[in-house]
């Protein structure tokens, strides 16, 4: 599969981004963040994974991209769309490119409004410092008012295809789960054998995994694993943000070691009611809280109980949640992850996880969808 | 080796923290990045990948720790010696932890000074409008004045254990390069291949790795790889920030394949001799901009090339430059990376690193440092 997108996608996110700019009245976006820059330029390295230097991009209401960048980073943005790249020998602990950004937005945007993401799932990735400075130079900033949330939720049909081609590489890694884990093996080892098998399968990288293991599921599915080893009857789970190309897969598979404990099965089956439940909800038109409240019925999750799945792209998680309190309205094209969880015996649970795009007249799977038993190691 | 750190080593970051604290009229600090929190308590994931939701940790300049985070982080905070932990069920698209945490900030500090790390490789990671809302809640924050970059900078013995075996594990990684990189492999795949080998020897997951290859060297050092195969004559450079239980290794290697160029010889004996100068100049009392003076005249770099060096630890880049700008006063138990570049031909460059530890007479080695000719593959 062809990597990159063509510069005509980029041309047309510019000018969706430009004509959204026109109706909020900002004059200029200030972007900081990997994806947000990337959404834009194409830039993609795990450099990113530094946190010394800060690299900025200025969208315009009209006209073209400015990069404030490092200057290590100019051969690769050079290989990209953007023309205008300005850059400092960064970091530079007295001006760390702040003079050359502040006069490229003075420039394109004087004293009007430029618009920064400033909600729920972002942050300004550049010293605090460093921000406050450019507003003493008399720049005006505001939120994006959800701007660059709602433009990267919708997904063109190339982006489409790089998730599920990450989904596909997945699925391919979890089909090969019985060579890392079987009764005895270790759950630290499991991890540290399945990100081996994603890499193997094709992913560039593996900046996500998480998992959990017990005869009755798990307590939590963010913790990290112990040395402990697989037991017969547990229950284990892995769940994984892999990466292709710059975009993600998130979903996760459960494995009985041997047969799974009765209640185990009951409440697996409780998961996938609700999954293909989320699935046959999830139309255009419909809130992100109706493809919770059909998935929380089943499984009896209460409004507390934290959100039943979530946006998917550039970001492991981005953009809405599936929640009773979120009323974004779903449209064709967006990614979403359904992530039915279950409370099962001794305050553990189970946690099952697929990934789908809306689409006019019902949602496509993504993700290798599960389907009958808990599958056995 | 054991994972993890005694209480007491916690209890002694908090104290010293503390009385630094007291020294710069902070009556608390507001802590929300990964390393940050982790420095405190303990608190590990690899959850911190979904930007979705925000972790507060509160310091007061008397008494404990206060955790406000989302309440699927609850189980795993309580494993650590944290007591007071506040939880909200996050995303609230409505109040996202901000009234919880305003209470906990106004308790602590009332209308006094808190500090939030503000300076030179620093993020606030929480969405701007939500630090608005606290600053219009009436409380006062001002920057850290470089407090956390200072206390995470001088590393107990127990930190450099934990570098010094992630610098061991990929140093087994890179003594197998040959089963993943020969004449004709293409680079992508040499790319993924050596991220399953660190995690065949050990690492728990690989968050950074760059490269390049070319007969001269490389054009650049953060970009990703193409799917190029190697050739005769190529120099192949791999570069890797491995963690294990929480801490970064960050060096490369470089490799021939087949026979090097001469010029390309020359210049490795150059980053060696570079290597070793900077070795010997990494006194305590030194700055960080003596070690860049001495490396700089041997490779011939200039003032604006960029830093030849760097702080290391719990992120793969922290702390202190090596450039001539940085004139940090080294301490014993910082650790640092040493990381000469020098141009080769047709404006390719060859970069050298190697991490290590500031002592008492004299540094000491932590990645297996480089020695003789360039290794052919």
């Amino acid at each position: 599969m062809q990597r990159g997108f063509a510069t005509s996608e980029y041309r047309a996110r510019l000018k969706a981004a430009q004509l959204a700019m026109a109706r909020h009245d900002f004059a200029a976006l200030l972007l900081t963040s990997e994806p947000d820059v990337r959404y834009f330029t194409g830039f993609q390295t795990r450099f990113w994974e530094s946190p010394s230097r800060p690299w900025f991009l200025v969208v315009p209401q009209e006209g073209e991209l400015i990069a404030v960048i490092p200057s290590i980073g100019e051969p690769l943005m050079r290989r990209t769309w953007v023309e205008d790249i300005r850059t400092w020998s960064a970091p530079d602990p007295f001006d760390d490119g702040i003079s050359l950004l502040t006069e490229a937005l003075r420039n394109v945007a004087g004293a009007e409004k430029i618009g920064v993401p400033s909600g729920l799932g972002t942050h300004l990735r550049m010293p605090l410092a460093d921000f406050g400075r450019l507003q003493s130079a008399g720049l005006t900033f505001s939120d994006d008012a959800g701007l660059m949330g709602q433009l990267r939720a919708v997904k063109t049909e190339a982006e489409i295809e790089k998730i599920a081609q990450t989904c596909t590489i997945a699925g391919r890694a979890f089909d090969r789960m019985g060579e890392v884990a079987r009764q005895g093996a270790k759950l630290d080892a499991v991890f540290r054998g399945f990100q081996r098998l994603l890499l193997e399968e094709g992913a560039d990288w593996v900046p996500y995994v998480a998992g959990g293991a017990g005869p009755h599921g798990y307590s939590d599915v963010i913790s990290p694993a112990a040395p402990d080893p697989l037991r017969m009857g547990d229950v284990l789970m892995l769940d994984t943000g892999a990466v292709w190309d710059g975009y993600f897969c998130d979903f996760d598979r459960n494995f009985a070691i041997g047969v799974p404990a009765r209640q185990t099965g009951a409440a697996w089956d409780k998961l996938l009611e609700a999954a293909q439940a989320g699935l046959e909800a999830a139309q255009p038109g419909a809130e992100a809280s109706d493809v919770w409240r059909v998935m929380a019925a089943i499984v009896g999750s209460g409004e507390e109980a934290g959100r039943l799945g979530h946006g998917l792209g550039m970001q492991l998680t981005e953009g809405l949640s599936i929640s009773p309190r979120d009323h974004t309205v779903l449209e064709e094209g967006m990614v979403i992850t359904l992530e039915p969880g279950i409370g099962t015996a001794d305050g553990m649970m189970l946690v099952h996880e697929e990934n789908i795009v809306i689409r006019e007249g019902g949602a496509q799977i993504l993700s290798p969808w599960a389907n009958g038993p808990m599958p056995v190691i």
